[in-house]
């Protein structure tokens, strides 16, 4: 049966029954990973986790080292687009490393961490963004910036990047100058205003297991808080629907990444809402494809809009396994 | 100069140039304040910390306990409402108790505290349930509950209300059967979704402080990124915007209580968004009554629309500035 699944991930397109295309992207850590992910049948990487290469060494990477593993990954994807996150140190992700101090702080997750930790870090952060630039000479790569929680700081993080193109175009190294940045939206803030971060984004990475947390003010992790984490809040519901709503306003793309992305049971709420493009775990991928084949986009449609309209998350909830149950019920 | 201030917080009323009415409400810890926000003018107590009770003790208050310093506030307040935040313990309060045991959180703030820590600790906050309602007889109290985060919660914690009800109708205790409820907005979740909240509510207060922590993800208290903690972020601008729009469609009253509402500069912002309560520090009342005293309604409103039309926080603050100072200017 797995084996079936994965051949027909890998030989059929990620379409509703009434045609329209979802990308299904994979998250990976390692630039080796990603070959694997082409034969679950990604259709690009929607998250490269590169903190990984930081956390998983006894020293800092190079730029050598990083431009080697991004390549790597592009390479892997054959032409296919590689989304590249930022450093995203800080939070429950820290480097021991002589080289980075490692701050104490009472609430990491609402510290110092990613796009904050890097634009205080310039020269850490200009590396970074060199090797991703040389590498996106080898295919198709974009990055994305974590923790935006406003514009201020998305048009830093751009400006960093444009000093980055400047120091390769004066070595005369390659790059692809038509290479995609954007925002990731999982801060409240930057779900609220939007609109005022299309600008500087060419597209929207939403990252639903941070947005999650912040909007209902609970660390997942934290056992005696864990049950208020509800991907299907109201709140969330009616969040997503507006970044979506501010990303098509601005005609810029709209992916998500994060576990309700790769739940076959959340998916259709998540197509019906707007969202053209998953990224979870490649793994997961068949399973995602295999739903989405055989759902209408006006079925979806209506799932959002009943979420939409229902105020209680649990209730929500039941709906969403009710369509899945019933759908597979009729298949099998 | 000081003196003359205070004469005139006392004995003149707060209302606009043009006749509009601002509840001018104080912050308080202790019963024995309530004499002293009084005598400076304030209108209510708009936030009662009930959890300060429980800091400075060596151990736990009793019911009795309770109600004696509820009881101090309400008559101190003379008819005037006494709004008592229940416990909201955790996040950085903590009470060293051998009765209660302290959790060691990664994150607090995004951890077991308020309403969280009192809907999994029934007695003691039936207790104080209790000693609110029984100190209720002595003239105007409220209640609020802080940290809601939906819909769940809030039902849940007007159970237990009714609950503690119960029991002093059984034993014959005498409280007030008209006593307002009302959630704290300070958790996103409870912004974006509160209009699903306004049939617990009698009324809103909002937390500022916490809910500008979460929107954007900062902890405040942690140097590194507190100079992201951004009152005029549009994104908080807009919340605030929302939270008033559905209270006013809901027909409740809505209080801010926070730094923001002690802030002349940006008291005019709050005003003009539709806010007619703010509670502050009885010593910060005689300066925002002036401030109100000695502007429209209708200055405020356009404050408030070129707040929602900016999307930039640090020029909101400028034009808040601006206004503030021309305002000054003018007057002296
Ligand atoms: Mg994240
Ligand atoms: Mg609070």
């Amino acid at each position: 049966f797995e084996r079936r699944m994965i051949e027909f991930a890998r030989d059929t397109t990620s379409r509703t029954r009434d045609g329209v295309r979802i990308d299904l992207m994979a998250n990976i850590e390692r630039g080796e990973e990603a070959s694997k992910a082409l034969e679950l049948g990604a259709d690009g990487v929607g998250l490269f986790r590169s903190e990984y290469l930081f956390m998983n060494a006894n020293k800092l990477p190079s730029e050598e080292e990083q431009f080697t593993a991004y390549k790597r990954a592009i390479e892997g994807m054959e032409g296919l687009p590689v989304t590249i996150r930022t450093l995203d140190l800080g939070g429950d992700k820290f480097v021991e490393s002589s080289e980075l101090p490692l701050y104490r702080e009472s609430n990491p997750f609402l510290g110092y961490r990613a796009i904050r930790f890097c634009l205080d870090h310039e020269a850490l952060f200009l590396s970074q963004l060199r090797a991703i630039l040389r590498a996106s000479a080898f295919g198709k790569a974009r990055i994305m910036y974590p923790m935006i929680s406003g514009a201020l700081e998305l048009n830093r993080a751009n400006e960093m990047l444009e000093t980055a193109k400047s120091h390769l175009r004066e070595g005369g190294i390659a790059f692809d100058e038509g290479i995609q940045a954007g925002a990731m939206i999982e801060i409240p803030s930057a779900a609220v205003a939007a609109d005022t971060l299309i600008s500087g984004s060419s597209f929207f990475s939403v990252g639903t297991n941070d947005l999650i947390q912040y909007l209902l003010a609970v660390d997942r992790l934290n056992d005696r808080v864990a049950h208020l984490y509800e991907p299907t809040h109201p709140a969330v519901v009616r969040t997503l629907n507006s970044i979506v709503s501010a990303a098509k306003a601005g005609n810029i793309g709209v992916s998500i990444c994060g576990e309700v992305a790769g739940d076959p049971v959340m998916v259709p709420l998540l197509v019906g809402l707007g969202v053209e493009s998953l990224s979870m775990s490649a793994t997961l991928i068949p399973n995602v494809k295999f739903v989405i084949q055989n759902m209408d986009l006006a079925e979806a449609q209506d799932i959002a809009k009943m979420a939409l309209e229902t105020t209680d998350g649990s209730i929500i909830l039941e709906r969403l396994l009710d369509f899945y149950t019933s759908r597979m019920d009729q298949l099998y």
